[in-house]
């Protein structure tokens, strides 16, 4: 079987942070305390409605960055483990550099969410935000 | 602030499985018992090392058939709760219809993995795999 087809993601808005490089990020969100901007393009402003302070959300972001012909790597650059596919982990690098975290949104104003949990540096694409179900228990 | 840039992907595989219309597919991944098979294309065979039965994964799918200019749904089709904005909903309807399912691996055979937890259409496109973070607490 070989997929021909491809899909083009427009972004939906930006990372506004502190974190300039990625070498000051997190490795993920579940060791991230860093809080920051989420801030939404207007044309997608009717997409918000529902979102609260209080509520965790899902975030796929669009690492920019990202090398995409990477298909093994080193975990955490730990070469004692060996070399992994990178379906395996939670490398940025993958043929489809889309990250997912579950971010806390502490405050909603207008077209910009203030978050927590931020594992993305300054100026990172939005591709789209979820309702967590990470309360939700799978059977 | 207006986002221009867009970005293009390209599935690294499909799924298999006997539904074959959105109405005979479970709300979400925490729903659903439905098993099926992940193909993954040959030219992505080194990403796979690492991933064994037992463990759970983080899909991501391209919704294929999914209306991407809509911007506010009635959650589950519930009229009663008024229309939301899509970013708070799991709604597969939204301008970048990416899906993110929670799948168990029941046992991987070279380039097809089996799983259960399916809530995705027969021919569904797969996008990437990642590790899963569920038993991490976030902070």
């Amino acid at each position: 079987m070989t997929v021909t087809q491809h899909y083009q993601v427009n972004p939906i808005g930006m990372v506004h942070c502190l974190m300039q490089s990625r070498a000051e990020t997190p490795k993920n969100y579940t060791e991230s305390r860093e809080t920051g901007r989420l801030e939404i393009s207007p044309q997608y402003r009717d997409g918000l409605k529902g979102i609260q302070a209080g509520q965790t959300i899902l975030v796929l972001f669009w690492l920019h960055e990202a090398q995409r012909d990477l298909l093994q790597v080193y975990p955490r650059g730990d070469r004692s483990r060996g070399l992994q596919g990178v379906f395996s982990t939670r490398s940025p690098m993958r043929p489809n550099p889309i990250a997912v975290s579950e971010l806390k949104v502490l405050a909603v104003h207008d077209l910009t969410l203030e978050v927590s949990g931020l594992d993305m540096i300054d100026g990172t694409p939005i591709l789209d935000i979820k309702k967590s179900l990470a309360g939700e228990k799978p059977r």
